[in-house]
């Protein structure tokens, strides 16, 4: 047979070439023998496609070269419709081309439907475990997330900004945060863009920023990962923190959209349901969710100045059971338990102009009206007993002219592992960082 | 006069009101009195508006509160089109209402149309010049390129990535990485994501990532920052660096087509020309770029292992002389100074499959192609005196193997510097970092 030199195409792509040869490339995905024949499957960056290997002899460049699972091929074949195999097209008749061969077995099993390891062996090899098709298939959530969270903002005027993550000051208090050594300085990783965010509103009014916090946490739970990506966004001329609430819902919803939308092979691949974000998101106060947790439960937790995770899984509960919905609003929390740049609740001021998203039982975003007042920060700094001096920079923003304003910051990890129901945030992560994980 | 409440506009939208009342909010951006008549300019996050105050008593609400430039306030009044307004459009017979009242003027003049102080000066008070309208003009070109790069790859079938910054092996080298304490380990603050970027092309193929990257560079030059924001691509299934040359060009053109779109008044405001981008932007050898500088200005430096910024700048001439491009390729630069993941020319085995792009005399991009097989990386890291092991989760991608592949990465704030011909690289950063700067 001649060959003719063939544009590669994608395993996607090759339902437009039935019945002509086309030529794929990615990486041996998975072999087996049945009925007398071989099937290959190829995995390329988008998908699986088979080659059906109907004699041996086509097998000889794989064999040759000893390629097993994970060596990178070619394959030029024949497009056949085949509702059956994956991607709904094969390829028969095949000519197969090693690219880089692969001749050990690798530690994790990539060809099965399922990744069967521990936790620590998946971290350990997240290397080569991230493309296993379930892997790949969460992380494309979070990059589908990412977009949708882009264009809402986009589409309502809002502006991308990039803020520093080394300063000079810790911006959501002193305890968990990672010091390092600036040219002899002492410096702080940025827990939050939270300062920033706020001085760029007297910029663009509305801004957003998707990139990497910091959290110096000695703790090693299933709920947080000591590095993760935050989606931050901070708006100008607010009535209060009701609006940031509303813009939120409408921000969630068109990400739900766009992962329906661009993303239903991978929520279909993790089995995984959107859930639907309702017109308007119930909302209850802080003190209101304690009483109903007495009432509910019996477990008095008034006066607890937060939420446990339990009480927070109660309520998710309350929230699905009797209003329909996957996600909740906590508002009001206790002032003195927020950061000192929150806005009380000029009717309460125990309370705070401050929310919590709870979606499915798990606190998936914080956010809040802020100060603008530059006395009124001079006044909260000296009530929690911090100096003024090392946030001198920050306060020139509000010396400088502050509208009302506020905003929230999604945790990305925690989205992906709510949305797909996984037991950990650290499975969320591409690569997790942990107590005791700096690698890979 | 009955004052009802009116939803507030921002200042781009009043032609949608021309003949009624409107309300706009924002900051006093400047007010001067001529024929009688007071002008107060209101700025918002998206543009500026006029506003025609003929009798005083309207301004009677500023003046009770103090106000000066930079409080915030709300105007309504009666929208007229007037070409040679800011916008093109006015408010008249307005009703003031003072937000949060300024009392001080502040360090910097932001009512001019330059601002008129020292580079340092512009650095120490960021918060609020960041404010003036050149500023913004500035970092909104930097957010429009982030745009154009992403939705280029986006269409192209690339996968936005997040990886971690804090990891526990230096990846362009030992002598210019922050070191960090991670729970008693040390740890480094990442120089870019290439290690990532390329294992991540096991699961993806064709990924990108927009985040900060950490040198520690001790220099204090107008080319270097000590955290900037890196543009980087990676590519699987290349011939070699030109695949990624090609791509880049592709994606150059879109960044400028979307900067011509939706950034024009940015880029008037700075009188900044946008450069064409050639169909085929002209490359040179790293070798023939020596013999050009030796003929057109008797300088030699054949035998320097790399290009001066001197060198740059002759090279960015003699493409728009000879060329009529603001855009070179310089290709093959040599092995030795090029990382160890690069992959050698195979006819020409001391040059490299790389390239930089020199944009207006400046490189903007550094790239090429990496090696891809295991044993590849093992000889180079031995060829360059490293031990393997610190590599060890790195090398994992290739052993699980790896198809040809190559990227690059582009600096936002160089590019936004070239294009708006800034004498430094710092003015282009939204909060620099250099060897003296921690704040703001």
């Amino acid at each position: 047979m001649m060959s003719t030199i063939i544009e590669r195409q994608r395993t996607t792509e090759l339902g437009a070439s039935v019945g002509q040869r086309a030529r794929i490339a990615g990486w041996l995905h998975a072999e087996r023998r049945l009925g007398g024949m071989t099937f290959v499957v190829v995995r390329d960056g988008w998908g699986l496609a088979q080659v059906v290997v109907e004699h041996d002899t086509a097998l000889a460049p794989l064999r040759d070269a000893g390629a097993r699972n994970e060596s990178v091929i070619a394959v030029t074949g024949t497009v056949v419709a085949a509702p059956g195999a994956p991607g709904g097209f094969e390829l028969h008749a095949p000519e197969f081309t090693v690219i880089t061969p692969v001749t050990e077995t690798l530690p994790v099993t990539l060809s099965k439907r399922e990744i069967k390891v521990s936790q620590a062996t998946l971290r350990d090899q997240a290397v080569s475990a991230n493309r296993h098709p379930s892997r790949r298939a969460l992380l494309g959530l979070g990059a589908g997330a990412m977009r949708g969270f882009r264009a809402a903002l986009d589409r309502r005027g809002f502006t991308e900004i990039q803020t520093p993550k080394i300063g000079a000051t810790a911006t959501e208090g002193g305890a968990n945060v990672f010091r390092l050594d600036y040219f002899g300085r002492p410096a702080f990783l940025a827990q939050s863009p939270q300062f920033y965010k706020q001085i760029m509103v007297g910029v663009f009014e509305r801004v957003y920023e998707v990139g990497p916090v910091f959290r110096a946490e000695p703790h090693d739970t299933t709920r947080h990962l000591n590095e993760y990506v935050s989606l931050d966004l901070e708006m100008g001329f607010i009535e209060d923190h009701f609006t940031i609430m509303a813009l939120l819902r409408d921000v969630l919803a068109e990400i739900m959209a766009t992962l329906a939308t661009s993303h239903a092979g991978d929520l279909a691949r993790l089995g995984a349901t959107l859930p639907e974000v309702p017109a308007a998101i119930p909302h209850i106060h802080f003190d209101d969710a304690q009483e109903l947790i007495l009432r509910r439960h019996g477990v008095d937790v008034r006066g607890e100045p937060d939420l446990s995770p339990q009480d927070e899984r109660w309520l998710g509960e309350w929230a699905r059971d009797e209003r329909g919905s996957d996600f909740l609003f906590v508002t009001g929390y206790p002032l003195r338990k927020r950061p000192f740049y929150t806005h009380p609740d000029p009717t309460r001021p125990a309370s705070s102009n401050s929310f919590d998203l709870i979606f499915r039982g798990m606190e998936l975003v914080t956010g809040g009206q802020r100060l603008h007042r530059y006395e009124d920060y001079l006044a909260a700094l000296a009530h929690a007993g911090l100096a003024a001096e090392p946030f001198a920079w920050y306060l020139d923003a509000f010396h400088a002219g502050m509208p009302p304003h506020g905003g929230c910051a999604v945790g990305l990890e925690r989205l992906v592992a709510q949305l797909t129901g996984l037991p950990s945030v650290k499975l969320a992560a591409t690569f997790p960082r942990d107590l005791n994980r700096l690698t890979p």
